[in-house]
């Protein structure tokens, strides 16, 4: 007997999936999704749904007072006959750090593994298979209850979409600097991987894209001075030959590929450092050629050259090369994620 | 005929709707809602509706990047044939506002008076009448649009929900102080009411009240010195008889009842001063009795006695009295907003 429910329509949803040939990020939907309510210190039984929209109250405090915390992960399952989940563990540890931060139950590990391998497992026969493709799967937990006191939810509801995607080609873009306008200071919750983070970074993101850039860089709170992050990606420069990123300086969000990086350069012999950067300092670096190459990481573009920073009056700064360490380290980190090469780290876990 | 649509069931269930005696503040939801989407640069025709939930994607950018900005206000019906908004061009503004902050599109005028009206008419049958209650609306727009790319949804939803509220009858409770968490950053969101805001302050005010206070009392950002807000409501102090509060830092929401108390004050003989306030010198002054008073003020609670500051260690600042000054511009206003007085800033408007 199965550990959580299967709804009436799910077979029919799956009969009715056809792959596409096109699938971007986030523009195919998985057609099922998996839910589990809480109640009273409990959490119910959780089900396997056929994906759709969902119910909400207008008050809710997931609307009103945006108390929904958030991951995302890839199953990969390339040239192997199940899917392979990367490093979901520490997934499912941020989530939980992620929810006390804003003070919400904690989704236990086994319930987070129950809703990830639901979905996964359902989604097994059309998880995209080239290099570089994945099942994309998206957590999350918010608060259900209405009203307008100060204070979380009593009711919570976790969930797991997905997303058959395909790696992201975006070329080497160029970052708007962010100069004015402020993401997350220390004390707050960039952090954590919580929906309000990215209410702060909409408009400098929106105004990027439409200058020609991908994104925003972020500078701290405080003195607008050290590099943060970019909106939804960490960032690393390679400064004579060996690979730097900011420190986590309380506001930075760790990445879990932020992290893989920095454990898998040294083995392709580039010493890390994790430092304050000092905006100024990089762009002289660049200027320079001490700095030759720019990326940013995440989960979803793995590791994204970075084409040069744009300053508000455009003046952009270019380094010397693009995509050849970040070239290296993508694919390295692709042969750990798809199984073509040992998995030294134990961040590979197959799906039964 | 109307300019905007009545669906069908709106007739029932405002013929099943009772008012209960006891409302609180948002225990109780009016049986209608308006509701006008927004999609490829146009606002379509707005449409009524029974209350009941809402169907959103569970990728929707308002889950899960808090794309939602929100405003409250008060239809009063007190010993009048008719509803009186208080300040609601005030309100359509700074929604207004927070909408540019987030780059979302705003909402027009026109559209946002016709949801206020058409939800306060419906309603004015059983809008409450006693002094101190009314009809609170809260109007709000949001992402509709699914995708993970951070960037604004491309389509978007303005609603308004109510409830008949009473008079919150709170005593005089005590906050607590936070000299660790951070609520906004100047060149942050903190000036505009978007729902990511109160993300950030769920955990101080959700501890605050389980450790018997009201709600958290933020201080600045970057020193930890400065007072900012309480979480959703201004903050004043009594000092020498005059009025303090802090200056609008580019953190601090700009209350409108915190705008509306500064130009009753002076009338009432209460010179008033907006300025940085610093929490110890204040901790100070509540001691050598020179703060004689503290409270703080917002459209749900009008004007909030406060009985002490709380430190994280429970050490309580008490000011000698509570409640004095805090009743006269309480009684002043809501004199004005049930028009039992004088309007003399043209700030009530009737509901024809």
């Amino acid at each position: 007997m199965s550990a959580y429910d299967i709804a009436p329509g799910v077979d029919a949803a799956l009969a009715a999936f056809t792959l596409p040939e096109k699938l971007g990020f986030g523009a195919v939907t998985a057609p099922v999704m998996f839910s589990a309510e809480w109640e009273e210190g409990t959490w119910r039984r959780g089900i396997l749904l056929p994906y759709g929209r969902i119910e909400v109250w207008p008050g809710s405090r997931v609307l009103q007072y945006a108390e929904l915390v958030f991951e995302g992960l890839k199953a990969y399952k390339v040239g192997q006959s199940r899917a392979n989940l990367f490093r979901a563990q520490d997934n499912c540890r941020r989530m939980q750090r992620s929810a006390e931060r804003l003070a919400m139950p904690v989704v236990p590990e086994t319930l987070f593994f129950q809703g990830i391998k639901a979905v996964t497992r359902a989604c097994a026969p059309f998880i995209p298979a080239r290099s570089g493709q994945s099942l994309y799967l998206r957590p999350f937990l918010y608060g259900t209850e209405s009203g307008y006191l100060l204070r979380n939810s009593k009711s919570f509801r976790f969930m797991v979409i997905a997303n058959p995607v395909e790696s992201y080609a975006t070329g080497a873009p160029t970052v708007a600097i962010e100069r004015q306008e402020v993401r997350a200071a220390q004390g707050g919750i960039g952090t954590v991987k919580a929906s309000a983070n990215y209410a702060a970074s909409l408009r400098a993101s929106s105004r990027a894209l439409a200058r020609g850039h991908t994104v925003a860089l972020w500078l701290d709170a405080t003195e607008h001075r050290y590099i943060q992050e970019l909106s939804g990606m960490n960032f690393f420069a390679v400064i004579d030959g060996e690979l730097h990123t900011p420190e986590l300086d309380g506001a930075i969000l760790p990445g879990i590929t932020r992290d893989s990086l920095l454990k898998l350069a040294p083995r392709l012999g580039y010493a890390v450092h994790e430092r304050p950067m000092a905006l100024d300092e990089l762009l002289g670096q660049i200027g320079s050629g001490r700095c030759s190459e720019l990326f940013a990481c995440g989960t979803a573009a793995i590791v994204m050259p970075i084409g040069g920073l744009a300053e508000p009056d455009e003046r952009t700064f270019r380094p010397a090369q693009t995509d050849q360490v970040a070239a290296r380290l993508r694919t390295a980190l692709l042969a750990v994620q798809e199984r073509r090469e040992p998995d030294p780290f134990g961040w590979v876990r197959e799906v039964a």
